[in-house]
């Protein structure tokens, strides 16, 4: 049985259910709810930055983008610390970990690795100067990450990045496919149009807006990163013409922006390139990526009228009246006042041959025929079987 | 309510609803709809290519496989665009592109990036020759990658490849799990075996007959890109031996073959391998690669005998003929002629004592002793009592 | 119509199934099955290991985990066999593979690909010594990779290796969002804390347990990689407080560890990291990475209070008693011995005026007067009337 709810989610009053399920919500279709879907991705933009660590320098597609592969869920690098030149070596352990903190050489198990830490202790305490505390010496990745975010998002710009995304969908059953891409003459739109109140089928998204449209702060979720919800929704209705059937698009902010402890807000990973030098040393350059991810999530269904449904609903939706009937009845039986009254026009006793009850039951019909044995053993299930002899 | 279709998605007429409800759609089992699925996936296949730029060329799985994983969704490489050593650097934009085309320097903003194009312009307009018109010079990865892709297929015998796929499955409820491998002694057979119409329980699968059978070329796809999607469908009744309980295959092309558009047919990316050279500038390697994406998407569910949902469907079916009686019953007492003298007798007067109608109504229960109080608050429900005074 | 189970998915026996479903079912909430979830993962951990082939070596999560953004699906690579320097040259092929044996040089086609192995056959065949056999040249990624396993993990303590998930789900019917992060104010509790049967809201899970709760024995898995599921299931019942609605975990191992081939047990795969030479020679770092691999699958509904469903299903409810009533008729009149005097208690034969029997039949209404039209068409629907004449 469906729950009674017009397609904004809201409950409809009770007495229009009947018409409500087969009309509004379309009880005389047949319905294919298996989507098959597929997406492709494809960002667009270049940023351009200019850090005393790096110099000038451009980021494309294929610096900021990953995976590369486009598909549905992809994240774009929007915020990063970068700590270049790191080899295996031993060096002092970030003094930001507390568990690293030392006195003396016996602070520092050797072979224990640092909890939360970059590596294994080697059993030395490093102090700088004259301190009197300082932190383990560890062997590592060297050196070690520093652990300052950049207030501000490196790659700023990234607001005015597009997202081109290509949904291809398609209801099995009824061998219907479609595309999210208008299907227009006009080559220039696709390369200029952006998706918006005006132009909602439009496949190419600005990554401000997206993030805008999920009620967050683009600059703010740049530095910390976060995770966007693109919801695409297919609700097609094949009784109609094909071009009828569009996408709605819905975006909304999948991490918890409201947690303001330091472990849970945001959205970061970290990744390294892998280099060789000439004299055949592993080193690399390890990255903390801060950045938006996108998910994209294709729902949706397909109706077309089909003879089954439709009689099954009529059906079912007769068979439901007939409660009305028996709650009728239950009122008139025992709630009211004169109920014994009605009790004795409805039943009439009847009594078994075997009982020699036959000639009893013969003069009494004249005055209880209207009983149904019927309407006994309804009552016989309620469990509220009076015999009333006259 | 369930929709009437059998398993291949046909309607089937009314009269065996019922019946069909219970034996065709096994409404005596219990259904676990939620299947807990993982697959592995494995590549084999080794290719070779001469070209000009590259040389004699062995490409095997960890080339052209992305990612490198055996998830369910992989990439496999059969085409590319090769942009050796780009360097951050300063260039003239791909001419083909429309905003970087320039006539002087003043066409060029400083610090504008290229609309669709590769890099932030610097001012400058590059002229070759004694032409008029030049293209922007940028700052980029330089050179720009040059926009012409191979027409066939660089990795054209990645028809010959073949991938693995091994997908184990389980039903919580049930406590069951399976495996699409075959469980055969002979471990050749798992070594030379292919899918096929001989062989639908080999979990090994030719590239180039998967494309075949979701309908396309494969060299086609192979030179433009596209997405292949591999259904496995279990659907199991556990009443009878888990032998019997098999994956069945379908394959269809998920991205829109039939686009015509630039911008919307087939399926590449670009990504990048990054170097350091020996005097720590950053250099990479840019390829744009065209190929097959295969998704693959595992449903199922399985049912077993179970005592509750075989009493509530033969409960539910046996309630359903009621709406037949109810039919009959408006047929006889409101369309047919002599409705009237139907009513007459499947309806009596009650008259409640208060009205010192007791008398009168013991008289006429002779006449109209058939009437029912049930039927009587069933004809209220339709808001069509008529209380006939006889 | 729902299933009989308790949350447990234990059946329920049938006299209690009406106040079940609606009781214990919650059938008086509208229920919202679609849930959005974000899954961010992070590990924790660093891994010590002295090889003749590598030496010391530290593997930090950046080393290990693939791949690295922190999706709902991570590998963490606990063994491996690694082959560096392969150049793009011609060597022997590797003497395990079958397909590359020779004895002389036609054994090896040129050009042909060998089968199961790693290039194409130059056309020569390499002995070594004085063996009559040997092993095809081929043109591959050379030095081939040597095919033998560590037998124990290279990584064993990966086993105290932590993962952080942190996973936020939103239901949009009733705009409701929470996070499986317990709300503390207790900062340290987060890092410090493990999930177990006394912090079942901790999010920070040990691998060791994980691979342990799931049957596992994580030295074996660890040795030969796999695959484990992560369940992670929000019921929430929106009627209480908020802080009610609680995930709940579960652990399964999701790939076939019972199989004995060798083709299809454990979870490996290949990548390579590229070099570039000062040369500019491309050279690659072939790893065979064997680990395990966590898919967290999360699932959930929530409920909340609404009069649409609960006025259907206490309707539903109520009309599936009248098949009570209508069994009690089938077994009065027709199964029992005495089936016949109740046949003619329950039916009066109606007789039309076109036939002239108005006034038999006024005289058999004093006999037969308890027939009704409404369970005479009962009969007719199930194509049994016996019209008996008086």
């Amino acid at each position: 049985m469906r729950l009674a709810r017009d397609p904004g989610g809201r409950p409809v009053p009770p007495p229009v259910q009947g018409r409500w399920v087969f009309l509004v919500k379309k009880g005389y279709q047949e319905v294919d709810p298996s989507i098959q879907s597929s997406v492709i991705t494809k960002v667009k933009g270049v940023a351009f930055t200019n850090t005393s660590e790096m110099g000038k320098r451009i980021w494309d597609v294929v610096d900021y983008v990953m995976p590369p592969q486009g598909e549905s869920v992809f994240f774009i690098m929007t915020n990063l610390i970068i700590t270049p030149n790191q080899r295996q070596d031993t060096c002092a352990e970030n003094p930001g970990i507390p568990d690293a903190l030392c006195y003396r050489d016996q602070d520092c198990t050797p072979g224990e690795s640092v909890i939360s830490g970059n590596g294994i202790k080697t059993g030395l305490c490093i102090k700088i100067g004259n301190n009197i505390s300082g932190t383990c010496e560890i062997l590592a990745w060297c050196p070690v990450e520093k652990k300052d975010r950049p207030e501000s998002a490196l790659l700023a710009n990234a607001e005015n990045f597009t997202v081109y995304i290509k949904n291809t969908i398609r209801f099995p059953r009824f061998n219907f496919s479609k595309t999210n891409v208008l299907d227009t003459k006009d080559d220039a739109y696709l390369k200029t149009c952006r998706y918006g109140a005006e132009q909602p089928y439009c496949p190419i998204f600005s990554l401000g807006k997206l993030v805008s449209w999920a009620g967050s702060s683009f600059q703010e979720m740049a530095s910390e990163g976060g995770v966007i919800g693109i919801q695409i929704e297919w609700d097609c209705n094949l009784d109609q013409a094909p071009s009828e059937c569009n996408p709605h698009y819905s975006f909304s902010r999948l991490d918890n922006k409201f947690a303001e402890k330091s472990i849970s807000s945001g959205y970061n990973f970290r990744f390294a390139k892998y280099y060789r030098s000439a004299t055949d040393v592993d080193f690399r350059t390890l990255i903390k990526a801060y950045g938006i991810r996108f998910d994209i999530m294709v729902n949706g269904k397909a109706g077309k009228f089909n003879i089954i449904p439709t009689v099954i609903n009529v059906g079912s939706s007769l068979a439901l009246m007939g409660v009305g009937a028996f709650l009728c009845d239950l009122v008139l039986l025992y709630l009211l006042q004169k109920s014994n009254f009605y009790r004795g026009k409805k039943y009439e006793e009847v009594r078994s041959n075997t009982r020699k009850s036959l000639p009893e039951s013969t003069i009494n019909g004249n005055q209880s025929g209207n009983q149904s044995v019927d309407s006994l053993s309804q009552l016989n299930q309620l469990g509220q079987l009076q015999t009333v002899e006259t």
